[in-house]
């Protein structure tokens, strides 16, 4: 009789896409499968379909023995198992997400805030190994947080600890998805960079920038790569915003590190770089030239998995 | 033989004032004493007086056995012991602190922020009881700030978490003894109420403020009971940064309660209520209507002693 290999269930649910798989007790993503969260406007159908293509990735090996679910969301409560009022997510209200998998499966199912499972994975597998005190920063369609105090995450009262893409950094800013105005995420996203894109192309017409189709964090990015100067002050201008805020951050809670992820991070040193530069300008004294601004260091494909996966290994 | 009883130290050390007494393990305050810190310029000078006056107290009670110190000092590193660059210090640079002290006592000395000190005192004998996550704000001279998150003491990997006075509120504003612009303690502490009065003095006559010898955030607090309109105007733009600043970080740490201390906190629901309506105001939608914002429980006289000397309960 071969004795059977067990794992745990990361599901990454984002505004854009959610990814799932199979993640063995080492970190390794055994499988993966990824659908978009766009395409399913009431959240049972979104529940049934990863259900089905769970099941399916489930039997494709004899051999394995699922023993918990992880899931990582935006909005997401891990003392209460639900998405509550999500800006970036179409499903209004409260969600009850981890009852409505439970009734699928005969394994536990835990649930936080996408960025919390991030900070776990990272401090498991990735840049924040052994750190008790840092940040991890999830810089996607929107701007998600989690937070490392003591070694332990910060979850606050109620559960809805580490929303640093809704502090506000301008007030009467840009409007944001959670109807209020300023939030650092409509600044410091992929989604934010894009909006300073156009505001800042009305007064530029020379720019490489003008000629594209599509305006994405990737394809300024790209432009910055080629010295194109609005797209380099576009990143300096998000860059701006979001070391403003975490130096505020860092005033608060004091972390050795702030581990940045997520598409916009992918851009590496033109985000990493001005971000660290601003940041160190707004700090107080104290603070200056200690905390280190770095990229994840979990594989991007495979990082949401792990991360919510290894909230499960975590509770189990 | 009678058996000794055992007792701490605390020691607050304020921009203005210092305090000091004698705590037994119940969280009475035995004996206490106060000394003004700018009296001081030379931290030596200040140990030594402090000393020696600590010794007189001691030696009042012939069965006294006392058995650790515990300091609350702004800008004080619990795991260096020392107060490094404090603006509202005369004392320049970094200063050893628990070193001076252990100097002249066989007992164990502790250090950390006043307002994490305050926190601790707060959580055992005050409003804080049995409270996991809270924010504790000292209102002084300064702003002070103690997080608990977990039941822990936020101190941070360096030691000096929970500098929510210095966090910037808006940029390029008041001048701070940081050296830095628009510091949250420029406009919400009882110097900051001040700079408030004589900012908004200029464009108003007709208030009885203007018919003061000296302003202070009590004779501000006055006028305002007695219905002067600026005085409640000045109040109500104070408790908008403060509001604000407060809605920023429960955004972060999503504490049950906001602890306010010190002197603008004795003005009650002048400053409470007005805080609590703007913090409302720009709070998430999730955080609306669930974090209490109440005045400490301490007896003012006491309650810093009774912070700094839990400190030493707490570590020996």
């Amino acid at each position: 009789m071969t004795s059977s290999k067990k794992v745990t269930v990361g599901i990454d649910i984002g505004g854009t896409n959610t990814v799932f798989g199979l993640v063995d007790a080492q970190g390794n993503c055994l499988l993966q499968k990824a659908i978009k969260t766009t395409d399913y406007p009431l959240v049972e159908d979104f529940v049934s379909k990863v259900t089905k293509e769970l099941k399916d990735l489930i039997s494709t090996e004899s051999n394995l023995e699922v023993v918990g679910m992880g899931i990582g969301a935006p909005n997401a409560n891990y003392y209460t198992g639900t998405i509550e009022f999500a800006p970036n997510l179409k499903w209004e209200g409260i969600i009850p997400l981890t009852q409505l998998f439970s009734a699928h499966f005969n394994f536990p199912v835990f649930l936080t805030n996408d960025a919390n499972a991030a900070a776990i994975g990272e401090r498991i597998y990735g840049a924040a190994k052994g750190v008790n005190d840092f940040v991890m920063v999830t810089l996607g369609t929107g701007l998600g947080s989690g937070f490392v105090v003591n070694g332990d995450l910060v979850y606050g009262h109620d559960g809805f600890a580490g929303e640093l893409g809704h502090t506000i950094v301008e007030k009467d800013g840009r409007a944001c998805g959670c109807g209020r105005m300023g939030c650092l995420e409509t600044y410091a996203s992929a989604s934010g960079i894009v909006r300073t894109a156009k505001e800042l192309m009305q007064n530029n017409s020379n720019s490489a920038l003008a000629t594209l189709k599509e305006l994405s964090s990737k394809s300024i990015a790209d432009a910055a790569l080629q010295g194109d100067a609005l797209a380099l002050e576009i990143f300096d201008y998000t860059a701006e915003k979001l070391g403003f805020s975490l130096a505020n951050t860092v005033a608060l809670t004091s972390p050795k590190l702030i581990v940045l992820f997520g598409g916009l991070a992918q851009s590496g040193d033109l985000i990493l770089k001005p971000t660290k530069k601003h940041m160190e300008a707004y700090l107080l004294k104290i603070f200056k030239n200690k905390v280190a601004v770095v990229p994840s260091k979990l594989k991007a494909a495979d990082a949401a998995i792990l991360g919510a996966s290894a909230l499960a290994w975590q509770n189990i």
